[in-house]
């Protein structure tokens, strides 16, 4: 049935049978909760100023469990605890690159490695630059054609898509098989335009994988003004890249993800709301995803202070190692299921702190109608868009258990400008969006908890 | 009835008569192109860094009137030209603002005198301060406890609102009308808390209006952290405040509105669409209202550049004076009711170029559920919000000669951290959102142009 048509019934149906009061009036209170006294926003500055960026393994992510504990206590968590993961760890170092026409001299080019990319091991590594506009095009070449060659991987992030999200998805292959498809041919590593709806050079990384049994060559990536000037290079003569970097897995480490539960008044099974911890090893993770954290912790703060007597167990988990590796979701369906945990719902705020336009729901349709009937419950607060049906990667072992998980949905105008760069930082956070973010997600679980 | 029902009713008509499959790939045409190519935002950096703030009757007014008539040009206008106007002009020279404990050495205090208020004449003006929390308060205290002193107002932005226009109307009249509040009962100039959303101390400006007969004394604002600051210190002790101005109304001269329009195919009735040119004479006017038009010239480039052929003249009107005056909606208005031109329609972008949620519309029920029946085209965009009964103040006169009006409704979460300041300015604008914006707007007016 064609969606219009099925929000139009459901808008019908939930006003001919009405709606509770006491939810519109619950809401509300949430909202004026977070808007005046949310702590969210004070905390976000904490993480991202006081400890910076977090990529998996590192100090400044170790830290950030102290943190993150210390404030799941302060939200009046009833319980907090570490949850062991092993995460893999990969390391950035020092890296460069150049490049230089047959006449010219060696210039410097913004860059950043891919996540879990291999280096050059320090040395020099360099070659006369091919350049493809697409994956189709790369796959007509033949090898001799790529052969010792550095394949420049030209696929422009759409603008002309009004859900930005789409057109990530639909660059992402760039990022993550380049490398292993450039080796395939005897290519000695590869260059990406990076995924970036900014006009401007600043380098988006991101994580790679490498096939099984190629050849582990380095996949790095570079600005949109820089790949627009080396298109424009290329097209007029022959250009040499020379690489540099230091990057590589460096075996696996013990690190945790933090979690924090307020007790279920009626039964223990357990609601999670959820944001990873860790981040990219440049800028402060703001957007991503220390938003998610704070909104996180603020569900648990805004039950307590509210005094809503949760039927069931409210989890707020800080999952680990999300950005290059998905350990800390493993982990944690793994215990779950281990201990037969009884999960009713889960929800992730994965996608930024920008102004909450939606919710994505993973469930049965059942589910699914009843959470849709709710809303004119949320229309107020801006949340009109429940037709995504995704939800986020650390909730996703719990949805292969059958678990129906969620996502918050935020405006996604702003974010590939800054996703995974140095321009991720609490500047371009808004408080009241990000106020906002938690408002929504502490009513819906206020919903669910009271429902399901 | 109930507005859910009503929306859902209206979904549930639209979606049993089904929508046209044209007017859906023409909005995608449409937001393609403009995402793809929109010139709006170069065109707001052109404006806010080579012209910058350009308050009524500056001289930046005068080159940015040359400057969007050029773009009106550019974009493609069969015709350009300026429409007098006679402007009040306001300047602000220089100022400041301390205060003083009785123990203690004159502080400097971050201020902006308000918009048509009078200074000192660069005099020192002193006394000691009273503070009230609202004007209810005020109301109560008899004039001797008046008479000689500061007023004040310290009345606080209400956070807990989710739609902060809501908010920025509550506190209105702090800003509007203070001044002869204060004169009344004997006090010399009246400080209030800034109409802010942001934790800062950056004070926002804005007009404020004498009372007629009543003597006009100075109205500041500061910054919302100032402004605690003061609070806190007035609880424990008598604090004296010192303002020396110089700003003050300045008579009339000679300016200009720019419009541009392309002429209708069918017949020349109007279809107008606009924003303000002028700004406040602090930041760089980016958001308010550089968005509005770069955004309207966007809609006739759009036009033009994909070939539409419209029914009737579409015009984009770069209003003067609105901010502190509204004269150049008013003589648009004189012009088109003496020269019989008759309008059927008119839009403006006064409220940012934040990511579009809505369309508000001041016009009969008939037109109204019109309009909402195409909600189902404007989804994808991210519109969802037709709920609102207002629109903006250039075009009110047009409004009043029972022309259908409207105002394009976006995101308004950040806006009032930067309203009126220093802030606003080109580094603020998302160039996705401003562009969405325009695509709204051209949406709207090809459907208006089609159907009436």
């Amino acid at each position: 049935m064609k969606k219009i048509l099925r929000t139009s019934l459901l808008l019908f149906g939930l006003a001919a049978f009405g709606q509770s009061k006491e939810d519109s009036i619950q809401f509300r209170k949430i909202s004026t909760e977070i808007l005046n006294n949310g702590k969210g926003y004070n905390e976000l500055r904490e993480l991202t100023k006081t400890i910076g960026h977090r990529l998996s393994g590192s100090e400044a992510y170790e830290k950030s469990v102290q943190w993150a504990a210390q404030k799941l206590r302060d939200a009046g968590a009833d319980k907090v605890w570490l949850q062991d993961v092993m995460i893999p760890v990969w390391v950035r170092g020092k890296e460069s690159l150049h490049i230089r026409t047959s006449a010219g001299n060696w210039k410097s080019i913004k860059m950043l490695s891919l996540g879990n990319s291999e280096g050059t091991g320090g040395k020099d590594v360099s070659g006369e630059i091919i350049m493809v506009k697409s994956l189709e095009e790369y796959d007509k070449l033949p090898a001799e054609k790529v052969k010792d060659k550095i394949v420049f991987f030209n696929y422009s992030f759409d603008q002309g898509n009004v859900q930005t999200f789409i057109s990530y998805r639909d660059a992402s292959p760039y990022r993550r098989t380049t490398a292993s498809l450039t080796a395939k041919k005897g290519g000695k590593f590869a260059i990406i335009r990076s995924l970036s709806s900014a006009l401007d050079d600043v380098p988006h990384t991101g994580s790679m994988r490498y096939d099984e049994n190629i050849s582990k060559v380095p996949a790095i990536t570079i600005g949109n003004t820089s790949a627009d000037e080396l298109e424009a290079l290329l097209k007029k003569q022959k250009v040499t890249a020379k690489l540099n970097s230091n990057c590589g897995m460096k075996g696996e480490k013990l690190s945790h993800s933090v979690i924090g539960e307020i007790t279920g008044k009626k039964d223990q099974s357990v609601i999670v709301v959820g944001g990873h911890l860790d981040s990219w090893d440049v800028g402060e993770g703001a957007h991503d995803d220390g938003a998610g954290i704070v909104q996180s912790i603020e569900v648990l703060r805004t039950f307590k202070k509210l005094g809503i007597r949760n039927n069931h167990t409210i989890r707020a988990v800080c999952f680990a190692n999300e950005e290059n590796g998905t350990k800390g979701g493993k982990q944690y369906g793994k215990v779950a299921k281990d201990n037969n945990e009884k999960h009713i719902f889960a929800i992730e705020s994965d996608a930024a702190g920008f102004s909450p336009r939606g919710i994505s729901l993973e469930m049965d349709d059942t589910q699914r109608n009843q959470v849709k009937s709710w809303i004119n419950l949320f229309l107020p607060y801006g949340v009109y868009n429940f037709e995504g049906k995704y939800s986020g990667s650390d909730i996703a072992p719990l949805h292969e258990m059958g678990v129906p998980t969620a996502e918050l949905v935020p405006d996604s105008q702003r974010y590939f400008d800054i996703h995974h760069t140095e321009e991720d930082t609490f500047e371009k956070v808004s408080r009241r969006e990000l106020l906002l973010g938690s408002a929504v997600m502490t009513q819906l679980i206020y919903m669910i908890d009271k429902n399901w």
